[in-house]
């Protein structure tokens, strides 16, 4: 997709600290169904960062949305308090929500919207969380990826119990994300948390099986990064939204729980 | 234990909707070493209950125990939104503890400080989280047995760390919990979520692995009870916390993680 | 009840620092209506320790309680900041309810629906406010058997006002709640704040009118217990609520205030 | 004071709901050293309103006073949710306080520190608590009242303590308040609960034991006063201070708790 | 009004820092219309202190008042963090609003209400933001001032919006306020923060159209105050609220926004 | 920038509600040292939406960044609760921030750190706030806009008060953002709030002086967007990151507030 002649391609065949070569994604698990009571819920690894995704599926809508024959969906992410190297205050102790927090739950919640026809969906409520068991970078984008087939498997269950009608088709297409980023100065997919803390540039790219843009996400983390970079970065992360799409469509073709 | 002619114990050959004899416990499994990055941790299951509990491990106490040369235990107890059969606001959200999750945090940590010398630990903290990522009854139960593991790696991660003297022992005994109620005048060991609901008196015993209590919580949730009721119960609890013994000294002589 | 060779029993005729006998509650005193406002009340003393304790009945219950014929107790435990010898910051300045204050309200709620018959309440409310003016240990204790005096009196004024049917009997026993406690070996009865501390294991108790036990706490705060000694803390805690009750009966027998 | 031609002064004879005349207070009543812990302390009654005033004496003061060779006073002021006729939710379960209580608790501090020169207290604080058990109109003037019995218990108690000088005078005059209002063109002395809320025009008035004016807040409840009733107003407000004065001497002057 | 032989008048000749005389008012300025979107708003200055006030009209009353036919009228008031000298924390950061801020909001509540005849505007509410932005003294009599033509514009939309009828006239005085105090015994009118910091005696007034009183708040800062210097206080406050009221008309006299 | 070919640019002639083309910005303002107090301050519109950005400068940093001889930028952004078209709950009064507004402040904090050498800054702080007195579109990247010129006058501030040293550049480029978004299939330039509630895909971009990106941020607010929108997106926003960087450098160049 990049040409020969592109510096930033050049170190494609970069071997990195974990073995992986710079176009390669961590090994990715999707475990389907793990929760007894959620109506779908997936267990998904990005390498050691395992984030546990539930969809609870309840009839009705919020009263501000309530008459317009339309569904909702909302999302809350979190992270276990040592889902990290060095423990993090509860938020609930705290009793305020960080911005951080705040942030991927509004990003998880506008990505799977953005998949949703939210009228085939019937005056219903689909409350998705994340919740980071284990953090090894890329926790926004494994809990994406896994809460995109948490949503199909609670929708598919309200399919069976005739919540939604058995032609609606609420999900328009798929979606996945993954991280990017420029280290030393070498585009690279799906960041461990070493890497990402050395990242110069660090992007969040959400994209949907056919291959559009939901979100994209770029920050200079160190120094402001050009049109070039921004170009690499734009066409790596497509290569791994490609990948989890047929990864996600795997474990949904699997017989169910 | 109890004679043939305690009319509480004439029924412990019935058998319980998930198969189980009065005085059985679930199936109980222990994942020692489940996370990554925590200096102790257990995945710990009593039948669908699932806690996942982490035991870090810093140098220094709080400023209120300071310059005492001991060291201190506290405990979070938490449950993911999506754990039980009907979907939970976060706490986190809520801005707000609830009574309840004070009060199991509060337990689990006086039940573990019991079994521990804190001059042994030096002036060091472990802190335990035990997070519920599915919930059928005796969460608590499951939180303190568990957490009872993940301190004893976490202890012994510290004695390799050297950050207490290789001789210490600052696990004076061990510590595990069980439920225990009377469902239909019947006196029951390990209630399952549905059994709890039904009964009329629920008890949460707290032992060491010598048989001695730590914490006897008997509430009457339907009529109070009288003293043989409350016998039988005490009787059956032992019988559980003594198999749980066995099991987490298993767990703890297999090889680490 | 217990043996003259029982060890335990053998300091029965032990003095106290305050001159009781091990077995002596401290001097009890219940002013029943101290409030002008409430639909019942009760400013009840356990030696220095002083509670006030009034019940506020409305009618209709929480929604979610609606419309099942049934009516709804329950009650919040508070401490005035210098109720302690040393001052504590107020709960509502910090914003937040601490562990044992949520523990404390969520004890005395369970210990009077206990004794209610909520069927008898009609679709009504009693809440309940036990607020400590004083404390010198046993507060919990103290709220419980003056909360019972407290909601007494209101269900007799609900019953005057014809909120609650003239046949209804809402209450169907009393309760009450004495703190007994292990001290250098020996059981002892209702323990001011200087025993509490040196205790090496603590029990609460609420036990009903006719001796049934309602709620059983004991906590092991230095060595775990055997047996034997819960077996002895339980006689003990029986002889305390068996004299509150007689005297909670007396002071309701006396004229309203 | 008021000239026999004011028609405000018209009504001096009146007789009120209560038998009292319109320049008579309530019933006070000055209950010291109700308190066995605080370092002063006094429960005070303005008739049926009943405050608990405690001072609590602490070494050292907040850090942004420290090193100025200044003590410093500080208040709080609450209520029990019953004191009123209809409970009020506690401000703790709230998670937030009130303005009315903010409001009341800086006035507190502010008219006990217009009477404290806080060299004399050296770097100590004194931090007054005043607790409303029962209300019936007059709640914050009753509050400032009873403090100041409570605040110079501690001083007294401190000096004894040697933790202020033996010649220091931190007290440079005493101080009380009291409320005023017109109710059907009549200026009225020490509304009770009923009057304060039919009154048009509601004023509080904290005064110096030599007459001199802390702080005056008259309020339009109703329409708007003029000049002349604002004077009559402040007239029999400090005919109410100068007996409240009388009775605070009476009260410290009478041998200690 | 106040004697030429009154020694506190004797000053009224006397050059400020700013070049103002004892008795005068500094420069202000009253932007209507400054904002697009609410249906009143004001900018108002009075020196250098800027508040934004802004009337949001709104059908519906909250519904405690709901059925009773009259209208609400309520107001926030808050300062920008870097409104002052030196930079406060938010209030929003920090999770709860601070006393001052609830007071203040409550005064400019009360003193539009007073002038407010809640029939006439119908179950409608104006909720009422003065936001400072820069503040040097002053801040909330300022606030009151311009409230009250944000306030008058919102009802004159709301008539022409027919949303309250023709010929109700809600408004049945104007309202302004002014702060007075006495700085080395001079008393002196709306004082700049240089001064408010120096003053022995602080108080805002608020006052009608008529020149009747809404709202008296004297405080003493330093040494409590007499009976006279009260009196030339309230006299020169009400010079101020004089030309305030002219002001007032004169904006609210100009073609509209 | 974009070939004639391209169908995203044919609209580029397209006239707006407001009149202008698809490439133009609203008209921008900066007013320059708008706030009396701050070291530096804007007050900037992008039409009707107006900003007031402030920089406060203090000595030290935050503990955790103490001792490594760096400085420190932080950022708040607010909005006041009318600055919309409907009436917005104030943050504080809800007692927590919402996610927008944390989502922006630290976007508003990243791009401006991402322009300032920490280092030449010292171990000084710089806060910025921006709050929002009227709100049209686009209010975060005026904020960033404004921010940078009352950052770049704070710091000037600092060199004059030799707080950092004279030959220190803490301010290795400008900074300036704007929204793009794409309507009826046409890329639009700084979207006004009737054109950003109607965009398909909505993107801020944030830009430095040289015309590297800081920040990308695309969204797909109705379909997702495919690679040639975004890079038009880009192209476009570039055109107007570069015409604001000169009004800054316009701004800063004119003779001091």
């Amino acid at each position: 997709m990049t040409e020969a002649s592109d510096p930033l391609a050049a170190h494609a065949d970069l071997i990195r600290a974990d073995g992986r070569t710079a176009d390669q994604l961590r090994e990715v698990t999707i475990e389907r169904g793990w929760s007894a009571h959620a109506e779908g819920s997936a267990l998904i690894s990005f390498g050691d960062t395992r984030v546990l995704c539930t969809a609870s599926f309840t009839n009705g809508v919020p009263r501000w949305m309530s008459g317009k024959g339309k569904g909702w969906i909302t999302a809350e992410y979190a992270m276990l308090p040592r889902a990290t190297n060095t423990r993090n205050d509860r938020e609930s102790v705290k009793g305020r929500i960080g911005g951080r927090t705040h942030e991927i739950s509004r990003l998880i919640g506008r990505s799977l919207r953005a998949v949703v026809d939210t009228k085939g969906l019937g005056e219903n409520t689909v409350q998705i969380d994340c919740d980071v068991l284990q953090a090894d970078g890329g926790t926004r984008t494994a809990a994406i990826t896994g809460a995109y087939v948490a949503l199909a498997d609670a929708i598919e269950w309200a399919r069976e119990q005739k919540f939604i009608g058995q032609r609606a088709k609420p999900l328009i297409d798929t979606v996945s994300a993954v991280s990017v980023g420029i280290i030393d100065g070498t585009p690279m997919l799906d960041l461990a948390y070493v890497e990402d803390v050395r990242a110069e540039t660090d992007m969040n790219v959400v994209a949907t099986g056919r291959g559009l843009f939901v979100e994209v996400q770029g920050t200079a983390e160190g120094a402001p990064f050009d049109r070039r970079e921004l170009d690499s970065l734009l066409d790596l992360a497509l290569v791994g939204t490609t990948e989890l799409t047929i990864m996600q469509q795997a474990a949904l073709a699997a017989a169910g729980e």
